[in-house]
């Protein structure tokens, strides 16, 4: 879907909504919204969709930037320096004079900014329209969803094969940035990308689900879970391995082979029309019916696309059902206490008659025992 | 300072501003309070102090780490799994029950949540009391600094040291990488690190002040602006130099010169009970003399500490005095449009008779020139 399509879409629901103006402040949707993506901090940049023109508000430093790049009718420029405007928020209440009804993502838009909008405002929450058109990605956003699980992949690969005794959990990271960046800047060259890792190690690290890695070297017996998103002009795949510095403990082979059986036939169920939640069911009944339910304490996987974790949720509760274009991670999980955590995560398409599985890295435990 | 008299402080003006609880969503203000650092993303993570309580509403998978980490009294957790609470705002609101004046960062909470927590609350802005706190660091805070700029200069030469004709920026900012997280392994196994970099090249991408690295290999006669910036235990140092791929145009030397020039006598100029205002002054008449003024398009410098980026911002409309234990970036620029970008960044603890430069990659065209 080409960014015109996708202002259409949102004017459309303006129309229906009868908004005179969208306020977007997350940069992801901006990005969406307007193909402009910053290195994002203290400045703001704040993006309006009117129901003629679109805009885009943003630092003197970023003005050759956004127009070399937005896709926008009109930017506008804050500055730093004397006898200007120097500051967004003026320069938005000048845009928006006149408006009373505006859409806002509400899980975003921080409290000053609708307040120093004003009283009067009627503020609509636009977050669940667009979350709704970004979990289905068109062919463009899937090819780039593609090449940056190859690179996953790619990079698990090299960390895995890098780690060995007294190796530090930083480095089996390291391992595997040196190989996606060398990888994107040979075939990507024009791409931005981001990555991110984390390789916990031993019984008691791996056994909280999200920490971030330390130097801590890993040592025979030791299990690691190794996780990587890369990104490509910001569109992300995961891939998640949990391998082992041998020799394996019998009770080390027993849990991961029940989530990746959890994981196996839970990825063998999605298709178009499945819900989410019923993926996850069958994922947790596995687990369950093992003994271990106590032990898998979140959900089955997420979408992802321009966001780490993004609609829809693979979760007990959810209501949403897959639909082709869909992007989803397949990652059940065991966690003891000091005896360690067990996952795999794959990142999926979901297709007319079932899973695209587009990271690869084995599983199979003569490769994941070093 | 420690965590409790830092909650001390927040309560004492909780006290009188009549608030009975204190909303933390912000990660940073998070750990800065009650020591707990989380990698987050879709779940909510949420930090309450109250007068004579602290709490944190954790995400079941947070909730060893929370244990193990947090400084609270309490810890409340949201499951999703079947049977259970799965919503951190119903716990958010069970805890606030009662609660009519509650303070909370402005900049930052969300107007869901606000929404959803009822509209006889009255959100008081604690905006301003916390980043005043945090702009004066306390030793432990700085030794941390001191101990990032150290891996930032380690990381920024070896970068410089290690691009060569058709290296990509991408392998530039990696072979920074690569030293950083060896040395971090080494010296620091058991902290929590993060980097940022990027390296853009040429005289059309240095010429924007903030870009992403990409696979643009360098050419002979190439400028770079080599960007840092890393972390230990959350707290940030920044090393920027440009350098060259030679051989160095009479242009760039002459320019280059400018801006090293500009920022050395704004760094001469730092001490106690100086305005921010006034160091950004220096750099730009330095600048503007030489006849380069429209061409620095941003402030001279900016805080840092727990954010990439935080006050006290070295703007010319700053009203901030500094003051010993702040931490600063000095970074005047030049950059125009298809001749290139020009700036280096030194990060600087503000000292009572002066300031200390704790970035020390050498600036001499000997070692800037390749």
């Amino acid at each position: 879907m080409h960014i015109e399509s996708r202002v259409e879409k949102l004017r459309e629901y303006m129309e229906s909504e009868d908004l005179e103006a969208v306020i977007l402040m997350n940069p992801e949707n901006q990005y969406y919204f307007t193909n402009f993506y910053a290195i994002t901090y203290s400045r703001p940049i704040i993006a309006v969709v009117e129901r003629n023109a679109t805009h885009l508000i943003v630092p003197q430093l970023e003005e050759m930037h956004a127009k070399e790049e937005a896709k926008v009718n009109d930017i506008r420029t804050y500055y730093e320096t004397p006898g200007k405007v120097g500051d967004a928020i003026i320069l938005l209440k000048k845009l928006l004079e006149g408006s009373k009804r505006i859409g806002v993502e509400k899980r975003f838009l921080p409290i000053c900014l609708a307040e120093s909008l004003g009283k009067d405002i009627i503020f609509h929450g636009i977050d669940s329209l667009v979350e709704n058109m970004r979990m289905i990605k068109d062919d463009e956003e899937l090819s780039l969803i593609v090449k940056a699980a190859k690179l996953a992949d790619r990079g698990v690969k090299k960390s895995i094969e890098y780690a060995r005794e007294n190796v530090s959990e930083l480095e089996i990271d390291n391992a595997g940035n040196f190989e996606i960046l060398s990888q994107a800047s040979k075939n990507y060259p024009e791409m931005r990308n981001s990555l991110f890792s984390m390789s916990p190690s031993g019984s008691n690290r791996t056994a909280i689900p999200h920490v971030f890695s330390t130097g801590r070297k890993i040592k025979k017996g030791d299990m690691i879970i190794h996780s990587r998103q890369v990104s490509l002009n910001g569109y992300r795949a995961e891939c998640e391995r949990t391998f082992f510095l041998g020799p394996l403990k019998k009770y080390q082979e027993e849990l991961l082979e029940i989530v990746t059986e959890a994981q196996k036939k839970a990825i063998e169920k999605i298709r178009e029309g499945i819900r989410a939640s019923e993926v996850d069911r069958i994922a947790r009944e596995i687990i369950e019916e093992a003994g271990y339910g106590s032990y898998f304490p979140h959900r089955t996987g997420h979408g992802l696309g321009l966001s780490v974790h993004e609609p829809p949720y693979l979760r007990y509760d959810s209501t949403t059902i897959l639909r082709e274009g869909m992007v989803i991670t397949v990652e059940p999980g065991i966690y003891i206490p000091k005896m360690g955590g067990f996952r795999h995560s794959d990142t999926i398409i979901v297709k007319k008659y079932g899973a695209e599985v587009i990271t690869r890295t084995p599983k199979d435990l003569g490769y994941l025992v070093r």
